[in-house]
């Protein structure tokens, strides 16, 4: 699937990094998805106590900051990824046909019950 | 860059996912990141009683589970990505560029006490 | 309730705290429990990368800074708890009935299954 | 410190139901603290689409739902605090006075700068 091209340069990339540091073993898939959620937690904690929660609350130091979170998180799910055989592409098109189902538009449009409902897309 | 065919093609598709629905209203950045940290935790959930932490010891349904979780990551990650104008790809090699010096090859190599120490890539 | 004395000193304390520096207006309990979930993934990052995940493979800074950490998610659990009208302990000991019918001694005792299937005490 | 009364009295129930089960086994603390994380963002999904983030925006069940996951988060810190022999009261009045001194009330007063710049207390 050449959609995969950027995901594959960056997965190549990655397992370079990791395997000239001899880090691997560190990497079971049990601690790469502890990382991604430690780094997700971190993508989080500049939103935390925003009033809106909107791009222009946060500083030129935290967007920067925010940029270097994402792709942190990006690096552990390209890993796990790696480890798990799962094609990010392939899993997010399956995931989102799930989805079309799940929430036809007919029903979902306009409707904040949704989401007040907590069942948001998953 | 071309290396975004697959993050952009997921982008327009989840973008046009969203407009259809109206849910554009409570994607502000702040949410889609806590949203992207519940995913993540969710993630994570499968993996948090394993001994070993390795993929064998997910049964074939929890496999299934956690390929649809991280697609969900990569969701909210690419929804908060596009509103805060970040270009993945571009963010990633940025990052990785930033890890290759934090962490020498030499030093690095064969050296657990990067991860001991918690001084582990970010 | 007596049994409450400790967690009340602390909620007296931590509202006091709270007052002094007129903080109240970032606490809305969607804040308080971003920042909650935000501490415990600081709590695990020492943890993450460990072999074993025993108490005895972090170093002296490392269990200093997990104490911290523990007060931190139990300070925003208190927070929260004050604002939604919560008593822990009665809510901890009616979670804890729940948890008693849902997983039977005689059908858990030594009984990994629960574990594994992830259908762990929520 | 008879302060601990009510969180003691918890750990001895807690340590009692995990042990009639035998599931020691699978309480490391890198996964209870995995669990806590777990569970925390657990408490935090029903929050993460609310305009407002108060407590009036969610439903009776999800003020329950909410209730039992908080009693979840503090299960896992206490379990977790009793392996790595934690009092969490001490822990919690050491903690505090470092963020007595972090926070001079001067300094703080009205300054939402300690949190727009995200330097909250830790």
């Amino acid at each position: 699937m050449t959609q995969n091209d950027g995901l594959d340069m960056l997965r190549q990339r990655l397992k370079q990094f990791v395997a000239e540091r001899d880090w691997a073993q560190f990497h079971t898939p049990k601690n790469l998805a502890s990382a991604l959620s430690v780094e997700a937690a971190e993508l989080l904690e500049p939103f935390q106590w925003l009033k809106n929660g909107r791009a222009d609350e946060l500083s030129v130091d935290q967007k920067q900051a925010v940029r270097h979170e994402m792709a942190d998180v990006l690096h552990y799910l390209i890993l796990l990824a790696d480890q798990l055989d799962v094609n990010l592409i392939a899993a997010s098109l399956e995931k989102m046909a799930i989805n079309e189902k799940r929430y036809p538009v007919a029903n979902a449009r306009g409707n904040a019950k949704k989401y007040t409902d907590q069942t948001k897309p998953k």
